[in-house]
């Protein structure tokens, strides 16, 4: 199967909610994931630190948050990309032993996991480790993970594939618009949370932890879209884009056919819709794998299909069709799937050819949340952002140059 | 208020489910209430009647349909149209005192019911008696309408035009289209049905069939339209289409500043998407009250901002947004809360001005479900309709022979 195959037909369930260690061996104590590409401890950005100190606290390394930030600064926790253990972490990506997970399984058979969303505005992934935001954390790990895992296990796991397409349908593209595919959530999961729950109390509890987080969908979604790049990205065909994340300093870009190489550039900060009171100085630069969605050709890429995002991010949706249609001149394929029923069912671009980026200088586009610069304060925007050429330019130059090297899998193979 | 504002700014929220005898002082034993304008027992088309004919063995008025046949050939039940019992039904709208039927209560203090929604295709309201049509309107009656009731007091109701809006935002257009609504309403009682549920299964049983039901949300989102309707008819400006409703023989159509009378015409068929195996010699004409969907500017109405539906009534939604603006010419506003997305979040036109209908010939459209002509069988299809012209040209000369025999409230005083 061609990589961009891959990307149009490989489906994904999500089979269950597990404790993060439980599923990977490379997380264990004071060994963490964080998103975005490979970065040193002392490097991590503020709101990464304050998701590490807060996660210290939680795993019960530290009594405080002071006593964290100081294990932080001792070096006394390793920390390895989400990209590389399998996993897509929204925003700084911490993931800790005992945090519950969404594990998903693809047609193929690997499986992918991400972090089960807080909700909005003050989360550990933002950089938040106040007192509710860990208390929160605790109830996750207690009673809504494992009555997660046995409602999935009950209706013998959710089609993620088929919630991110009929998402398109219900208004939303499934990065930073999943409302309604939050919702079509409860209600498939609803009747085996209520037959499932130890009692009714925890049942309601869940069911309105699920219901009152319009972005509850999110890790579903991003653990799909980690495991549809993944599989195109085995699928080696030279040239396409199968994962972009970024971590508060750097973007990475990782492309079919060129190995493991993430090719960077500094990550960008865009234009964002601010929360009230913030400024500019406030914005931590772009954070998280949850531009997977886009690599899959969701999120920006289905703009169209969720015009109502525009209030959460600003710009105008009668625009979308311009910015989607833009796209396509540097992608290979349309998807099969993920359709725009606004434009008679037309799928959305998938796909990025980094050397059509190069030569057309048109950056891909990504939805993004975005969190202060400063530990412990949390979200305070979100925002539709080019992404700098840099990386495809260089991914270009890495093919042309793999194709001067290996002629019989060179340029007169790329195209599908 | 004018009757252009009562239809901008009537608020609904959805306060119980009761039986609808509970509620309604019209309906009694052998008393029904059915879906149009009025029309003699005698007169009932196939589904009315086979829906008639269920709800007596559902009453324990009959110990089977061929008895239940026997009665309403003898005269035996006395029937009223919902519309005048503040009541909307969909498609055959038999209502009987022991249905559960959602309680609606419009920002005016007026209310409002329907009965709960069964599901699509093999239903009462389609004319559909078979054994397991009863036994779900008997769980419905006694275990699904206490259980809403309760999780709707525990909540303190539902804001159901809030819901609405929120449905264009998610691809509903809360006529044909309520699959992204009904799980918004899961989502909003999932909780309080768990907690005041007997037992987990009742719950689950519950929550299992809301889930199931891409349509649950309608009777909710009629009762509301009806709410809507009414308040802009009490407002009493003249001229504008307060309600439509068919009963499979004649569309009635409503007009305010012209009291009572209903504007009729033959229902129309139209032209729509039938389900496998069905002929257009199968379908009954237009039947039920949802259309007061469209007359508060939703359905078809809002037809831009639910580009899926076409998939289930057919056309092509990119053709939408020209049959949406053409029904401007025929409004005299625009929704300041049913907002397009994709349009930038105009609003809908709402107000139908039967003159304006009569001079330009641009009758208004609606979405619709279509039942079988023949008792028993059920949904035949879906599709979108445009009205008959003569209800809108006989009130538009109604109209103006009330200005001139009372000017101070004719002509001059039309225009809001």
């Amino acid at each position: 199967m061609s990589s961009l195959a891959a990307l149009d037909t490989t489906t994904v369930r999500a089979v269950g909610v597990r404790p993060a260690g439980a599923v990977c061996a490379e997380i264990g104590p004071r060994r963490y994931l964080h998103a975005g590409p490979p970065i040193a401890l002392g490097d991590v950005v503020g709101p990464a630190r304050g998701a590490l100190c807060g996660a210290l606290v939680f795993e019960g390394e530290a009594a405080d948050v002071a006593e964290a930030d100081r294990i932080v600064a001792a070096g006394g926790v390793a920390i390895l990309p989400c990209q590389h253990a399998g996993a897509a972490g929204a925003m700084a990506g911490i993931v800790t032993p005992r945090m519950p997970v969404v594990v998903a399984e693809a047609s193929d058979g690997a499986r992918t996991f991400a972090p089960l969303n807080e909700g909005l505005g003050q989360a550990l992934r933002f950089g938040s480790y106040g007192a509710e935001i860990l208390a929160r954390l605790r109830w996750m790990r207690d009673v809504a993970g494992p009555l997660l895992d046995a409602a999935l296990n009950d209706v013998g796991g959710v089609d993620v594939t088929a919630l991110q397409s009929e998402g398109l349908r219900r208004g939303d593209e499934c990065h930073n618009r999943n409302v309604a595919s939050s919702a079509a959530l409860v209600a498939q999961l609803a009747p085996s949370i209520a037959r499932r729950a130890q009692d009714a109390n925890a049942a309601a509890d869940l069911l309105a932890f699920m219901a009152g987080n319009p972005h509850f969908f999110l890790s579903f979604s991003i653990a799909s879209a980690k495991a549809i790049g993944d599989a195109a990205h085995r699928a080696g065909e030279p040239g396409l884009v199968t994962a972009i994340c970024a971590n508060g300093r750097s973007l990475g870009v990782r492309v079919s056919g060129l190995g493991d190489r993430w090719f960077l550039a500094d990550a960008p900060v865009g234009t964002p819709k601010l929360f009230p009171g913030y400024t500019l100085d406030d914005v931590c630069p772009a954070m998280g794998d949850s531009y997977m969605t886009e690599v899959v050709g969701l999120g920006a890429f289905a703009l169209v299909a969720a015009p109502a995002l525009s209030r959460f991010t600003g710009g105008d949706p009668t625009q979308s069709p311009k910015l989607v249609d833009e796209l396509r001149q540097v992608t290979r394929g349309t998807s099969t799937r993920w359709l725009i029923p606004s434009e008679g069912f037309v799928g959305t671009p998938i796909g990025v050819d980094v050397a059509r980026v190069h030569e057309t200088g048109i950056a891909p586009l990504v939805n993004n949340g975005l969190a202060h610069r400063t530990a412990g304060i949390g979200q305070v925007g979100a925002g539709l952002t080019r992404l700098p050429l840099e990386p495809f330019a260089e991914a270009a130059a890495a093919l042309a140059g793999r194709a001067l090297q290996s002629p019989r899998e060179g340029a007169g193979t790329v195209e599908p």
